[in-house]
């Protein structure tokens, strides 16, 4: 089982009353340093801030009425978690949020601010997974898993159909890639939806577990990643390995100093605020490892939750 | 001589091809946080960064062939230099931008990267002004002054005049004040378009001139002017004063605290970049000084130019 063109066509109408529809923005600035007519696809103005919203609305608002009322699970401690809480709060049931006990307040606050309850652990994967299966068990709430679920897949892969609908003609799609749901949801969105579309991927060079996973034809899991970048860290899952096997012509890597330069671009030149991990397609454009110049480009800017008080670019 | 609904309707039409149609973004947190129904007029995303381009442009292809091909000049160290060395730049033409030799060295850079061409003088209002003497004595350039302008008030008023046309039914408009450029385009362009519209100024409490100067019936010069909306350090000028007296209906002042925190929120929750000046009127909702509750306002957002090394919230 996977997820078809259909998935996503019913996705977005199932999840259409709850998402912002968000805009594109084009920047001369952009298309002239890139050499590349870039379509920025806006997830960052996105509710909860960021593309997660999109899968994880399709995946609550999947359920039945039985399955709802008993609530959604997921550990995480980042945007997903978010994301979860606020569209489960929306169709009015219970999100439970497993997170570590080192998690930054920030992070605490946003998820209890979208009504989601939080249960701590120690910080070990082995952890969150007994304390999410103990709680899943004691509620009977289903488990929505932050990239390998295919209603997760089906509804990240919404931004790009509207993308394709706002400017039919791209030749290339571009997307960051961490656990790779927004990347396969993109993939078949852009695949089924425009023949000959490139789909490319951009990934932090010090966090490239997908980069190494397409050559080594097997997933590679992420052991020390260490990147700005602090969406992308998790490693591709089995149902979005195959996925992008099968649809992205190429994930190109992009190095540090690459990412904070096309981050601190857009911020300053597009006045729109970006998380390092939209900045990672952008870093794509911006450090010219593959030609696309003269193309039309659109690139799923995936979200803007940034710390403020502390941004890459400074000491 | 002022400035009439006709010569900002002229203005629109002869600027359009130059500018950008800006968007008008809404966001619920913002609505849900001042209790109001917020309309953000994005002149961040304006050209240069600032609503300073509309008034430019509409100064340079105002004027004929001839005077055009001897240029223009202004003294100004900030996005009116820009604005207007861009317009310039369009138009084929120069600008002679004459700045205080103690300015930073982005907006120097700023400025020649838009192709205008700089005479540093002293940093005094008399060197300022004797050095763009000598130039135009020297080139015939036509000086366009940053706010004190016929056909730069007229520009300013575009930007609300596009926010009417797509948001009707406002109860209200805030804009900064600063030296009244904008916010006299834009009483103008809001009371003659929309009857009985409130137009309501934010102005820092940290220099307050104009709201002192409407208080006393004259202007009162802005003295030693101190805060974070460095774009708001002016003083009203000769043609400004009478406009804003006649329709504005009142100037709010807002704490420097404010302002910071309006601009933060707007960063955090609505993603976009707007410079302190920007922020001031949304201070005004944000401090509830007045009374909009349940109202629908439009908002100008002047502009997102920022020193993102150097952020107001950081120590």
């Amino acid at each position: 089982m996977t997820v078809s063109i259909e998935d996503i066509q019913q996705a977005a109408q199932r999840i259409k009353p709850y998402i912002h529809r968000t805009p594109i923005l084009t920047n001369e600035s952009l298309n002239q340093q890139v050499g590349v007519q870039v379509f920025l696809k806006c997830e960052n103005f996105q509710k909860v801030g960021a593309f997660k919203f999109r899968g994880a609305s399709n995946a609550v608002w999947s359920l039945s009425e039985e399955e709802a009322r008993r609530g959604v699970i997921t550990h995480s401690s980042g945007n997903h978690a978010q994301a979860l809480a606020l569209a489960a709060r929306m169709r009015g049931v219970p999100a439970y949020i497993v997170m570590p006990n080192n998690a930054p307040q920030v992070k605490k606050n946003a998820v209890v601010g979208y009504g989601g309850q939080i249960t701590f652990c120690e910080p070990t994967l082995a952890a969150r997974e007994s304390t999410m299966e103990r709680i899943r068990l004691d509620t009977g709430a289903t488990v929505v898993h932050p990239y390998n679920d295919e209603r997760v897949i089906a509804g990240q892969g919404t931004a790009a159909l509207e993308l394709l609908e706002d400017v039919p003609d791209l030749d290339g799609i571009l997307a960051p890639v961490g656990g790779g749901g927004l990347l396969s949801g993109t993939s078949i969105a852009a695949t089924e939806t425009r023949k000959g579309i490139r789909v490319i991927a951009g990934e932090p060079e010090m966090a490239d577990d997908a980069f190494r996973s397409l050559q080594a034809g097997e997933i590679i899991p992420s052991l020390h990643p260490k990147t700005v970048a602090d969406g992308l860290l998790t490693s591709l899952g089995s149902l979005t390995f195959p996925i992008i096997r099968e649809r992205v012509d190429q994930i190109v890597t992009v190095s540090e100093a690459g990412i904070i330069a096309a981050m601190k671009f857009i911020w300053e030149r597009a006045k729109i605020i970006i998380e390092p991990s939209s900045a990672v397609p952008i870093g794509v454009l911006w450090e010219k490892k593959i030609d696309l110049s003269g193309l039309r480009v659109g690139v799923i800017l995936s979200g803007g939750n940034v710390d403020l008080e502390k941004l890459p670019w400074q000491p």
